[in-house]
């Protein structure tokens, strides 16, 4: 039997959760791929630690080399995070001609057309099923289950710390502050939160899949990103009285020619799917020509979903090696249009949206905007008028309430220009609210 | 670039959809596979009809030799239906050296085992992802991306008509038979809906699975199957005031070296994902031990979802084709504990109760069962008792109302003894409904 050889570097969350497995389930994975992964070394830049799967000193790597020079190690596995060190990493295993496993998210979508057009020069694997959602095999399900399929809308959930917060928002009517420092409390969010909260995540999350899905390169910074810092819960439960949930939504589509990629807090319809993926999980709704709408959900982090991401990767490409297969048409990176992307401009964006106007509470004012609503040729909706008192305002103290517009399909151009010109003109007394809504209307 | 040759025996639904998309895909499916995947030739007992996607002339195959005998058919995919006459078809490519995908549940369920063994023995590839749950790439996920994983459970709802029709009993309080011919009218039920009614679609479907998930052959006649035909709205609605949602639930789970497998109406918790998973469409939960819990949701039947199943198939045996891939360690069949799995016999089955009896409203009745129940250590999680009258029974005309008991986890063969003994005892005046409950208590 062919024995695969195997190198960790990093061994953190995920990297210990890789190890545990490949130990504990050698026989499982022996009989069920016929090849024998054998885990040669593993290097971390600090052993002076101690570690959840603690490891047997020779398996314990001292410096790089240990692994990167090692002739009989097949697949480097790149688990530290940050993008410069495993960039420099990853690219010298390829040159050394070793196949590469990795679940580094930030580094695929910033550095990723480097990595992936090397890879391809020279016939080498990167796997990064773990990257994208955890334990769910979502890029698996992109590649080969729903290879047939012109891939119309892909949007899912795909930050579990941000879907944990707007859950424990919508359900316990807490503010996001005492929520975020629950979830730190409790480790579904990390100490330094930022990534995660303003959408960071979530976006090198939905660029692979894009990428993944319309074959091409995308420029990261070309990305729409807003984080849920701002969302409050005056909001969310004004949108839940209309039908919706809100929800941290990252959304790839492909429109005349271009792709529309953006990371938002999003209404979706509370009946949609994606609405009812609570807490820490995550989702990733694809639609297909073919297939039509599907759905795929799970953990998307932790230490063994990540881990049982990451080996199946090692599994198939070890498979690959044993089977002496040849590196003419294995398709290795995301790049099967062979061309760059083209990413549609923020205000070419064409959804719909939720404004909430924070205005005085007198007669003429939903005449006002309305009228503006017409001007720029956006169709209302529905209109929610609330009592609520939020504050007063002007010389004669009239009460402040929210008046909430949802509409129909309408331009962000539109949009915004409206917003501007009600602002303008001072019908409001405070910074509208936008949040976009996922609800295609036929 | 390698050109693949494919044949099609039989073209209804599926033979269709998989035509139409090889044929209007093509360039996609180059780009995306870096082969060339041609239809060769399309054999069906009757060409004197006319198809959703007609053919041209050269396109087709007047016997079923033209496919079998032709050396440069690379591929054959089986699309009929039934057992027969599709297992002699595809025995026979095997033998000739020819891969096989087929989308047929019901040959792979009750002869796979001979199907799989001779396909190893001959190094023949056979895909079957289409078989289970139409476009949703179950097969793939359990296969290779869950591969790290040791499976606790895989269940879900795998028949579109079924869940149609309980979906609609649920939410507009018809019953079984006005649903039913609703169904027909709208094609969402065949004319002759007997597998799917009675539970054998599914059954066909979770006993491919289970073989998959624990790597070996299931004898389909051992596995429980219970259909939706006596399902009734009152049980429906009186689950539903206890919190649970009835579904044709298709279960696999493994225990004592023992898998338990089976189909059957079944409650499950309101808020549990499935439970909301409405009209046609499937899902698959599966729990691996690293993983978690995963969902896979989407289209289970329908020409072009099936289809798109269908060609990942051809392409991936399409793909190694190509490389040139050695036939030693490609696993091609389900078999990779090598042996036949146990099924745990219905006695022995482990799971919650819903139990609705039919008695006399008169006093002592609830304590006459309570202790019967004791005497099965039988212990009792809720009780409805209804004022709903059903009718009126004895001499004296009592009222004759319902009485649901949840039970604790409870073995079957202690149930049926308890509903038996109350049953003699004659405590109550109708048989007795049983509706099994998947809630895993901890
Ligand atoms: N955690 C998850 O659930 C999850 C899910 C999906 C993807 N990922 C991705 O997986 C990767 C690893 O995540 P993680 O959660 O396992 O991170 P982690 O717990 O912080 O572990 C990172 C490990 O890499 C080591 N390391 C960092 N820089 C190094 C360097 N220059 N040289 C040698 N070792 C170095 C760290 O050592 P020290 O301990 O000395 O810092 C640590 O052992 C990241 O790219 C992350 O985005 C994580
Ligand atoms: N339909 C779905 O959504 C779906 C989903 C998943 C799996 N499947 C499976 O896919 C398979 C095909 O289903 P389907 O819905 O496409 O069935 P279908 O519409 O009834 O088509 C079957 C085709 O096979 C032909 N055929 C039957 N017996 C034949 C024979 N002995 N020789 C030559 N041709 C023969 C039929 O010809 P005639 O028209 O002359 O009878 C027809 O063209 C079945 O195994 C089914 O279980 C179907």
């Amino acid at each position: 039997m062919k024995q695969i050889n195997v190198g960790i570097v990093g061994y953190g969350v995920v990297g210990n959760g890789v190890a545990r497995i490949l130990e504990e389930k050698k026989e499982l994975l022996i009989k069920k791929s016929g090849i024998q992964i054998n885990l040669k070394k593993v290097f971390t830049r600090n052993w002076n630690k101690s570690f959840p799967y603690p490891l047997p000193e020779e398996k314990k790597a001292y410096s790089l080399e240990e692994i990167t020079e090692d002739k009989d190690i097949d697949i480097v596995v790149e688990l530290t995070g940050g993008i410069e060190f495993p960039y420099n990493l990853i690219t010298e295993c390829i040159k050394k001609g070793k196949h590469v496993v990795t679940a580094n998210k930030a580094l695929l979508a910033e550095k990723g057309k480097d990595v992936f057009l090397l890879a391809e020069e020279k016939g080498i694997r990167i796997g990064f099923e773990a990257a994208v959602a955890g334990g769910i095999p979502i890029i698996r399900a992109l590649r080969e289950g729903l290879v047939a399929n012109s891939i119309e809308r892909i949007y899912g959930i795909l930050n579990g710390t941000t879907n944990y917060i707007l859950t424990k928002m919508l359900k316990e009517k807490k503010d996001f502050n005492s929520v975020l420092k629950e979830a730190q409390e409790l480790g579904y969010a990390e100490a330094d939160p930022t990534l995660d909260i303003n959408g960071t995540d979530a976006a090198h999350k939905i660029a692979i899949l894009a990428s993944l899905s319309y074959g091409g390169f995308i420029d990261f910074s070309g990305i729409y990103v807003e984080g849920i810092e701002k969302v409050n819960n005056l909001d969310i439960s004004l949108g839940r009285e209309l039908g919706y949930t809100l929800k941290l939504l990252a959304i790839a589509k492909s429109h005349n020619g271009e792709i529309e990629v953006r990371v938002h807090p999003t209404f979706l319809p509370s009946e949609h799917p994606l609405a009812k993926v609570d807490g820490v999980y995550n989702a990733v709704m694809v639609e297909g020509d073919s297939v039509g709408e599907t759905m795929f959900y799970g953990k998307g982090a932790g230490s063994l979903p990540t881990a049982s991401s990451v080996i199946s990767d090692i599994v198939d490409i070890g498979k690959s090696i044993a089977l002496g297969v040849g590196r003419e048409i294995e398709v290795t990176s995301m790049n099967w249009e062979h061309k760059d992307l083209s990413l549609t401009k923020v205000s070419d964006f064409y959804t719909r949206y939720y404004l909430r106007f924070t205005v005085p509470d007198v007669t003429g004012v939903l005449a006002r905007v309305a009228a503006v609503f017409a001007k720029y040729s956006i169709s209302i909706a529905a209109v929610i008028q609330k009592e609520k008192v939020l504050s007063f305002t002007g010389e004669k103290k009239e009460k402040v309430v929210p008046l909430v517009i949802l509409t129909h399909t309408a331009s962000e151009n539109n949009i915004q220009k409206a917003i501007k010109e009600i602002e303008q003109e001072k019908i409001t007394v405070e910074k509208t609210v936008l949040i976009r809504v996922e609800d295609e209307e036929i």
